[in-house]
């Protein structure tokens, strides 16, 4: 295994950036930097995530099996820092960011994002240092429609490799 | 579940393209578009594909356990129409592009594209119109080592929703 090629390689990837909003076994719920993405089918709607195992929102999808995940837009790279640890929802707040409960999970919303979708967890698998989980959209909401997303590099964020 | 939201969200997700590299049962090998992946670990390095269940690079996957990947460049959007449909490799070309077998999976790798990774089938689930394969990554390869990443945006494609 060429090592450096491994990491150039998986690097040139394109990947967007989200905040999962997790719901916890005790009724609390949290946000956190999430990255590793994909759609996986149509129909259903699967989605996959690469998700670290001590993570909080790792730990809401094995209490309650739901997750609610917003897009960061394209402006907003001042917010991946804050949510690199995770941040507890109080009074309506997730950091500097509005939370909105969504109806299909319960799992918080950022209605500054740009958009969210409600996942139901629908397959864990444990194969390495981050779990991969399977999950199905069962609810989705764009909160400002003309806003394109974030991605890795203009966050000068290299999350692979 | 509000579909066209769905859409929306699903559609703001930045994404690369890839030729991947198939090796049959047999023995012929043929490269084809695939678009939806994702890391999922560092160690052991890890990653999911969503894959058409009725493709070619699906096909060889389930016949060999093995595929290539190999990401198409940011000048290069004229390479994804050729190969919605698979292309057989001959004569150590797959249509335009030189094709030559990777050491670690006997898969086509395609040397005029920046890089590519070896990978070996690790888990796949079939829960949707397309599968989710977990797959590791065993050997990867720089061809070009300045060339960017073409993503969908880019190319004009909209392959998610």
């Amino acid at each position: 295994m060429d090592a450096a090629a491994k990491k150039h390689a998986l690097r040139l990837v394109p990947y967007g950036l989200y905040l999962a909003g997790s719901r916890h076994a005790d009724g609390h719920t949290s946000v956190s930097l999430v990255s590793w993405f994909t759609q996986t089918s149509f129909d259903p709607p699967l989605v996959v995530l690469g998700m670290h195992k001590e993570g909080e929102a790792y730990k809401g999808v094995q209490e309650t099996g739901v997750l609610a995940l917003s897009l960061l837009g394209a402006g907003q790279k001042d917010l991946v820092k804050p949510f690199f640890k995770h941040v507890a929802v109080a009074d309506g707040k997730a950091g500097p960011l509005t939370a909105k409960m969504g109806a299909a999970t319960g799992c918080p919303l950022l209605t500054d994002l740009p958009a969210s979708v409600e996942l139901k967890v629908r397959q864990v698998l444990e194969l390495g240092d981050h779990a991969t989980v399977v999950l199905e959209v069962v609810d989705a909401h764009v909160h400002h429609k003309d806003m394109k997303a974030l991605d890795h590099a203009s966050a000068g964020l290299h999350y692979a490799g």
